[in-house]
């Protein structure tokens, strides 16, 4: 059975501390979330696998994924689902070659770049964006938009795409206009006042 | 049979292109070194990954251990005989946990940093420094002398000690008689004008 992509929570040590962690995740499941993802590209690395043990026990619990952005070893080290590469990180032939049973996301922000993925083993679902701009991931593309999102997941027949990029409870009817397969959300859930209502809102729309 | 832990060569790909690689483990191998450590702390993943793969098949060619700092996933998916991990990189028992038939090699500066590992799994060689002040390595932590890396190493008997931070053919006498079972070196080697010549004067006085 294909994993249910509706909605990817990147989490953050630097924005959800510990211990405010396992309510935050009982949160954002009730409000219908199905993906969680460790992204701490500013927290030394022990931490981050103390962090990844904790979050991961936590998405068992409530029955989400848990992904881990960028290092594999990471995903290795914390019993992850699954690894969440971009164009810069280990290519997906690595990651697969390395981690057979582990799933697989990959950014794609271009053609150009979904054209050049598409000649290394498939990911199990493609991170496209951002959608619109961010103010999130200080390395982020161009904003690739409603249309760009549109023409990049209709280059790869059949391959869930999950939308990231400044997505809000606002703007997220348009994205799930797109066809997507789901949302991936850092900021619209993480700095909300209330991440369960803004969980149900971003799922709002979907088909 | 303990592997030979006389020379280590920390190879940067900002500083030996892949053009100029093969050449240079050819010589420093000609030289007497008996390990290579890929460090590449600026260098993108994909391209790291490439340069791993390269520098592996030629350690094997000539006989060399091949082994890559920090990154964990990236010794996996390049085929590394060993990683080396430093206090603020994956932790020992998640290494061992990760990749039990990976060699170990694990930096510790201080007896404080010394007496937190022991309560972790055994590395099987720890990296110790820096001896020397050193410019190859910006975050590296207070410089321990002579003094300092006899104290340590006597701290944990049994366990390989390999010395590391501004170790030159100049200095390198006192560094053995302290009783380490090797040294690191970085520029020492890797800008010298003849790599090989420089290794050869490193094994100097070696027990």
């Amino acid at each position: 059975m294909r994993p249910d992509w509706s909605l990817h929570v990147l989490v953050d040590p630097a924005t959800i501390p510990l211990a405010r962690m396992p309510a935050f995740v009982a949160e954002v499941a009730r409000g219908g979330a199905t993906v969680l993802q460790l992204r701490g590209k500013t927290t030394p690395i022990p931490e981050l696998v103390r962090y990844g043990e904790a979050l991961g026990e936590e998405a068992r619990r409530h029955g989400l994924l848990y992904l881990v952005n960028d290092r594999l070893d990471v995903a290795l080290a914390t019993g992850a689902d699954g690894v969440h590469v971009g164009q810069e990180d280990l290519p997906p032939a690595a990651v697969r070659r390395v981690a057979p049973g582990l799933l697989l996301g990959l950014s794609v922000g271009s053609l150009e770049e979904l054209a050049r993925s598409r000649t290394g083993p498939a990911p199990d679902y493609l991170g496209v964006g951002p959608v619109f701009p961010t103010g999130s991931k200080a390395d982020a593309g161009p904003v690739i938009g409603v249309e760009g999102l549109r023409a990049i997941a209709a280059a790869w027949p059949g391959m869930p795409v999950v939308a990231i990029g400044g997505i809000q409870p606002a703007n997220v009817a348009a994205v799930w206009a797109a066809g997507v397969a789901g949302v991936a959300v850092i900021s619209a859930v993480s700095t909300a006042a209330d991440p369960e209502a803004a969980c149900r809102a971003l799922l709002q729309g979907r088909p």
